[in-house]
């Protein structure tokens, strides 16, 4: 039976090395290179630059926590039941990462690529959007209603470090067009630019959702630290199962 | 309901601003914290001095990926029959970092911790194991069988950074002690001297496995990305399918 | 603050008494009950008829298993990692579960479904798919090429207690409809048959693939009994690993 | 390379035929056996006995569901974040199934085979537990304080169907003897009943828990379909949110 299919680039190890994208990890990456840095590697398959790790980490701990959400919730109540199993509190936080939460990073990226690719104007884009009675993808936010402090920190960075690429410029553009389209003012949020700004980065459109995930696991470690000192999860399961009207069916 | 239980420390925002363990996460930790800081900070409540940082990126780089593990087999197994669902093949590969492959880190940490606590030399403490027909936690690898690639890499950036503590230094010392006890040379393991250098950097035993997860998180990205363009999943189960013996019950 | 949204049907408990879906747990339920009748009950709101728990139960025996799939390797291969935690294992197999493996449940139905809503003929609906340039959900199956065994069996079981309903004969219409419009003969195929089925039980669309899951639980508990006696996850990994060529990236 | 480790007895298919433990799917097993006895057959390679299968049934049921737990709030709360996903919901659930919630099961089983293993008494069962410091498992119920209900229902339906062995004799000597030697009186609770009945049936002790997640799985089912319905996720995590007092660290 032919391997064609059984190859790896990722990793590697014989008695005396461990080889990590193509480098040898002890002497080549321990000591020389961040989580992220790594992380952009693993995708990538470079390096990144100095200033594309800067805005990447900016990106990361912008997405890593927004406290007690149904992520962290999830993982708390998972620990609850099974604090034998960490594996576990922190899988069922992550699966509750879907397009409710993290969807909006990777709409607006595919948004953003796909007038790009398109060579729309942010104006027919938005106009595209509205005539076809779907909202902006990246724009509004029920907390933020005037300016979602995550974007301007994220732009600034990126021109900090001469990273404002076609997607965070044109998500810019974007806000501008519905703006004077709709004389409704909706902030670019946080997790549009993030979506845009892991976009300008080069990564996959299907993994930028991973990169939210790995923020997260971030995230979730804070929390499960938390809730081995003060537990939510047994005083909430508590209140709720007390408070509940129980209202069976009646066939 | 006293509101007593329901209190966190980790993150809060409003209209205009968004705090994460009492730092304006725009102003004073995007763009000058990375990840692993942050992930540092969650977890210990004060963010790293940058040696601590160094020392804890160099240990989640260690641990980010082994390669075709069973962990990202799984990952990409599950992502074969669920491409829509990234945040599932993520929680499907971690949900192997088990006591198998990942409770080295624990065990080796707690062996340390228990031997500190109770003031035994590392002498007492291998024949504490030996007599108690225990293996050594963090002594000996299935590959690596004179020297694990990782560990004096982890003690020479431990050394460089002021960050020698007492679990690493009573680790070197409980290899050497077994070389002398048993005449036969064990080397200390890249999960045992993770787990020591973890212990060392102050985080409780039960959330050490949890950093093991964070840099898994971002091996599986690599694997995903790679899966995505150069599928093992689907080609593997087939000739897993077509090659094995079928074996029915007789009764 | 209202609690006006904390309300469930499902089951509540005092000292005395456990009620589930509004009857009494031990004296109705226990020793009256199958689980496939009392998942009926949870999400339908009412007992199925014997007939309707025959048709469910021939189903589900139908999905239960599908031999060494990615869901089953994935569920062994987390076993390898962590045998502490059954329920991650079992967790890790379910998330397999995607749009794969079990979409063609849920799209057949809602394909049924659609077409009915529209009073559509089984011909337009196959018309509808091929000028789309869509396949049609259910037909067809890589390895039952003539015929899946399943699907006589099912619509077998249906005609004789009396459940052939609406969505199990239109799919048998769109079989015909496809053949002498295209000329191919493509066989139902055994998880379209058991969308239409599961369908035509009245259970809400978003929820078809819970019962496959369900179903796939109790597969995975075959796997996994073996698995603890012949392990399959651990040689599966090794030879991987032996095999894999090592092909890393050149920048 | 040998493929002796590459056997599975579970299941098979060629063109024609699909065949699971040895027995043709579509005319032995569909519509001639419920998930239930399935489940049996894959973990005990042989069918149940009719009886058997009531007792099992009865068992599973009384598993299936206990309202609003840390379970069910955390399927919910995912699928208010991945409602695509819902093997993700299922998975979150099932991964709160540890060692708190399920581990009575196991733990009752695991002391009672021990027992009867060493041919220790019953009294002496209890003494070892309460000189070791330990409670005696599948004793006390913190609502079902008087009598669980699901005791003396299971303990009917083995007598009733001839099915009541050893571990099952043994607990109910085990809460005399504890009655007895303390002079509390603590009713043997629904989960210890469990675990006493599913060890009569023959089941590994390491699987035990694995049907427990059976019944969940089903339980939770329910649970999703009332989500889909009357949300309770979205509003829990909003009352929460807004609840919370925030208490930063001081460092």
């Amino acid at each position: 039976m032919s391997d064609e299919w059984l190859r790896t680039g990722i990793g590697h190890s014989d008695a005396d090395s461990i080889t990590l994208m193509g480098r040898d990890l002890a002497s080549e990456l321990m000591g020389n290179t961040t989580l992220t840095e790594l992380a952009f590697l693993l995708v990538r398959r470079r390096p990144p630059t100095e200033h594309e790790a800067r805005l990447l980490d900016a990106v990361l701990v912008s997405l890593a926590d927004h406290g007690l959400t149904p992520i962290a919730l999830s993982a708390r109540l998972t620990y609850t039941g099974a604090p034998e199993s960490l594996q576990g509190a922190i899988a069922a936080g992550l699966l509750g990462g879907g397009s409710v939460f993290l969807g909006v990073v990777e709409d607006t990226a595919a948004f953003l690529s796909g007038a790009l690719e398109r060579g729309e104007s942010a104006a027919d884009a938005v106009r595209g959007c509205i005539e076809g009675g779907r909202r902006v993808p990246g724009l509004g936010h029920p907390v933020h209603k005037v300016q979602d402090p995550r974007t301007p920190r994220i732009y600034a960075i990126a021109e900090e470090t001469g990273q404002l690429g076609e997607h965070l410029r044109l998500l810019r553009e974007v806000a501008a067009a519905h703006r004077s389209i709709t004389r409704r003012e909706l902030p670019v949020n946080g997790a549009g630019v993030a979506g845009a700004a892991l976009a300008d980065l080069g990564f996959p459109p299907a993994l930028l959702r991973g990169f939210a995930l790995l923020a997260r696991t971030a995230g979730l470690l804070g929390h499960l630290a938390e809730e081995m000192e003060r537990p939510i999860g047994m005083p909430l399961y508590r209140e709720v199962d007390e408070r509940a009207v129980y209202d069976p069916p009646t066939s």
